[in-house]
């Protein structure tokens, strides 16, 4: 697995290659990252790569063809572009899952006000990170190469991500550690009875509760059994 | 506004403080920005944070004491407890409008597996960024405070926000750039007209036309005029 951001800010991804598991994991060549500053590829005078948009208004626009003429330098056939857009699908565990197994992923971080509509035509996706506007694409995209990197073989350990929540389509059951009295409140009474079927039953019941509590949607398309579905209709009957 | 992160690794923050137009407002005192590391807090030996999960599973989960021990030696009756979970309401541009008028937030990043539960009790607000898993809630945090700190007043131009995507409910109209003609694509004649009525009128019909296509959703709870009803229902028409 390979990742190229075009950024004008190659910096802040730092951050990301340089905390905790994805540090190691870079360390380890479990995958490799490049960032392309889009700046040193534009024929303008000064380093412009922004002009002002055909019809008026506030704001600048990445113009295309220092981001193209990058774009250029480094797709091949094996690429997936990725364009950082409001417009675009919005990124979720099954698009991480998916993009974790292509072999190289070029992001495209706008910034500024947005950026020259033509580039859209030379992604092959467009994706967005949710409902909210950011000074720039970089931040999203750190987000996105984060929850990617992890699927990657080896990152983290084979048996962490199964019960991770939405992997599972459920939110995850609740967990307590040490002590078994904190500020009064105690650890469920099933779990330290060490019975493990008793144990696997109660957290699948919790998830489930969860789920329906909290993010009922996810249950939507979801084929449970008979017994689960008594405990969603249960939650869901008492919270209307 | 000041916003305080309760984190395993401050200098994830630095890519957010340190880049481009958050930078510039940092270093103008428009807000103050904190990492508290919790694992000063922590009264175990060796600087532990986190231990195994009562009945049994995968990973490490973080204990109740460094987090809420760090939480309680900041937080004020302004403050605003903000957990990163995925069991949380999703972020969205509405969120980050209210978030923006706190004068204190603090938010709470899990790392590795996820936290004791206990742990939820202690937030005024937990919310999601999204349907996916991330390594830690450092890269979620930097973007929730990307899109909040831009709505601080000062730290973008006044005028360049009302025209965002989501700010007005519907999806941004398409913008172009020099040159008119850019690998044989030609920017729209309307723009080139100097016609200011039609160059509005057309990039209101444009953003209504973007939005159907790519987010119907956004338009479900929208008062539309009549006659933008019937660029919304030609365009949803023909998608079926």
């Amino acid at each position: 697995m390979k990742i190229s951001v075009l950024t004008l800010f190659p910096d802040y991804f730092q951050s990301l290659i340089g905390t905790s598991i994805i540090k190691r994991a870079y360390e380890k060549d479990l995958f490799s990252f490049e960032t392309i500053d889009f700046r040193t590829f534009t024929k303008e005078k000064h380093g412009h790569v922004d002009d002002t948009p055909y019809g008026g208004g506030a704001g600048m626009l990445l113009m295309c063809q220092p981001i193209l003429d990058a774009l250029a330098s480094i797709r091949t056939e094996d690429s997936t572009v990725i364009l950082l857009s409001p417009q675009g699908k919005t990124f979720n565990q099954q698009m991480a899952e998916k993009l974790a197994l292509r072999s190289h992923l070029i992001f495209i971080c706008g910034h500024y006000e947005g950026f020259d509509e033509r580039i859209r035509d030379y992604a092959d996706v467009q994706i967005s990170l949710g409902d909210f506007v950011l000074t720039g694409g970089e931040p999203a995209c750190a987000v996105m190469c984060d929850a990617i990197l992890r699927l990657v073989p080896g990152v983290i350990k084979a048996d962490s991500s199964a019960d991770d929540s939405f992997s599972s389509g459920l939110l995850e059951y609740p967990q307590y550690t040490r002590p078994e009295v904190y500020d009064g409140k105690r650890v469920p009474e099933v779990l330290l009875s060490g019975h493990h079927a008793k144990i696997a039953a109660w957290r699948h019941e919790q998830a489930l509760i969860n789920t329906a509590r909290h993010r009922p949607d996810l249950l939507e398309n979801k084929e449970l059994s008979a017994s689960d579905q008594k405990i969603v209709d249960d939650i869901l009957k008492n919270k209307n």
